[in-house]
């Protein structure tokens, strides 16, 4: 198979360095796409450090990916050389299980193949991801991409907006619901922008003051600090739905007591401790807790076409392949405002 | 105030014993009822015996409350002398919050007067239940029951039947939904039977074998046997709805693992231990983990005219009143099928 260089590491205790990959030929229905942008999400991080049970090594992560497609197997129809096109968090699913007939391809029972560290079905091994110089993947796992907005900006809309895009949806919020918005990150400054744009009264709930200014800059009508038992109470019973993109440890029943009757906390954040909360606390209210993992291939292109119509995308730092490790060094401080992206036209 | 013979307890320790309580003379808005049957709830047992935080004594408990209108205020427009009505979980709410007005006065926010053991905001001092020969309630707290129904046999639906009713509803349960009832016993009975009316395909899920024959014979279409790994296999991802009734300490996890993707489990149980659950096994399958209590007003009739156009009621065993604590015993061991209703009439 051709080679191409990529980004990865080779053990959990090795730096991300530069590696040569094997990537298959296009196929009747595969498209080609040199890669121009990817993000980095937290994700990568853990699996490439082995924080996640499973990694398979050399990891090469990254699942938000921009570029230009490069070949387009015989049988392809939507995508021509030259064309704009993402790859998110799959590359590939059945596509005849009821959940891929539905379009929730996160979800097919036969266990879909993820970007990077999934068992590669086509051509052996394990999938390698966006840290790379191009990838194959089929056409119908392709994204189309508006060239009205600035392309590596885009990248992190194909994890980090579909996965605060589609509990949005999927809980039909929009002209009036009360969202509230837990924690001020990449998933986070993406479900604020989002709501906004839904027509949604949007609170961004922080234990951080400093995060206020920037919360209200990206759209955020209102901003709660959530160490002031004052302004707790002036949201107390008050949401119609949270979004809760938290992965440090937090007590759900606290922000249980924020929503309304018939309120949903959805978490799009992992936690290393379980959700934790006494059936009373949902009962009195009618409340809900749910989860939601990314979003189907039709939905995913559903929210790249709806931040071109809003003119959203993600707020970045970008960076080239070199600073890889440091970008990953400042993301654990949380120091990023509020996705890196890595450049590789300039390479 | 008048007077009128009651049966409850005189601290957590004492037996329940025939009491005398006062009842208010019906305002204009009020209906006076005689109480021909009043079902037994768990909840009763717990508050008359101080198992729950809050109880003053003396306890009368009883929300699953038929009798005859014996007299009617001024204005009332409902009902009138010699009706037939029932009374539940509520007897009064602000009626002026938004919950009231959507007629889920169950949430009331200035918080609604439970029909035992709550402040009682019109004659003072605390609420006294079912257990009694007559009742003192607004119209618009009582309800309609059709006379095509055993009475006896309905008394429960004004808990158990509401409990399990509203959740059915809020969540659209109807042809070709799956749904698992977890727990066959007061809730879980009406649960089976309500689903089934419904439209739904029902599945009673049980550790007890015994259940099975009862199960079907209420009209589940499947019974699974949870400690067999053989049969729960049968139906992992397989629930759009499972209605957990249970109140004994069991694993959330292992039943979200039965829901398929957008699965909904509502507990209408309280255990004594908090849900807990790690957010991926919400995450993978975006399924929601709810609570739900009783129903409203307009709900509650709703689901007995539901009843009467079905013909459905409680399995019921009747006693008499001084038999009380001798039932309380047996529902501590599960002898019941399914419901304890006492009758006032024989006395």
């Amino acid at each position: 198979m051709p080679t191409t260089q990529a980004f990865g590491t080779t053990s959990a205790t090795a730096p991300v360095a530069s590696l040569t990959i094997e990537r298959r030929d296009p196929r009747p229905h595969d498209v080609q796409i040199e890669i121009l942008y990817c993000g980095i999400c937290h994700s990568d991080l853990h699996t490439a450090r082995g924080e996640w049970p499973g990694t398979v090594y050399p990891c090469v992560p990254g699942h938000e990916i921009v570029g230009r497609i490069t070949a387009v197997g015989d049988h392809v129809k939507k995508f021509k050389v030259g064309d704009i096109a993402g790859v998110g968090c799959l590359v590939d699913s059945c596509r005849e299980c009821d959940n891929c007939k539905e379009g929730l391809e996160q979800f097919c029972s036969q266990g879909g193949t993820f970007t990077y560290n999934s068992a590669d079905k086509i051509s052996g091994g394990h999938t390698f991801g966006g840290y790379s110089k191009s990838i194959v993947v089929p056409e119908d796992f392709a994204l189309h991409i508006s060239d009205k907005l600035p392309l590596d900006a885009v990248a992190p809309l194909l994890c980090a907006g579909i996965t605060t895009y589609s509990p949005l949806r999927h809980w039909k919020v929009g002209k009036g619901t009360r969202v509230g918005v837990l924690g001020l990150g990449g998933l986070g400054h993406m479900g604020v922008k989002l709501a906004v744009a839904m027509g949604a009264e949007v609170t961004m709930l922080s234990h951080s003051p400093s995060k206020e200014q920037d919360a209200k800059r990206l759209g955020a009508h209102r901003f709660v600090l959530t160490s002031d038992a004052e302004q707790v109470k002036t949201v107390s019973g008050y949401f119609d739905f949270i979004l809760d993109t938290v992965s440090a440890e937090h007590d759900y029943n606290f922000y249980l007591g924020l929503l309304r009757v018939n309120g949903v906390m959805v978490c799009v954040g992992v936690p290393p401790q379980p959700i934790t909360v006494p059936a009373l606390n949902l009962i009195f209210g009618r409340k809900s807790v749910a989860g939601s993992l990314i979003g189907g291939l039709p939905e995913t292109q559903e929210m790249l076409d709806f931040c071109a119509e809003h003119n959203i995308v993600s707020d970045i730092e970008l960076i080239k392949p070199d600073q890889i490790n440091e970008a990953y060094e400042r993301m654990l401080k949380g120091d990023v405002r509020y996705r890196f992206v890595i450049d590789f036209k300039s390479e």
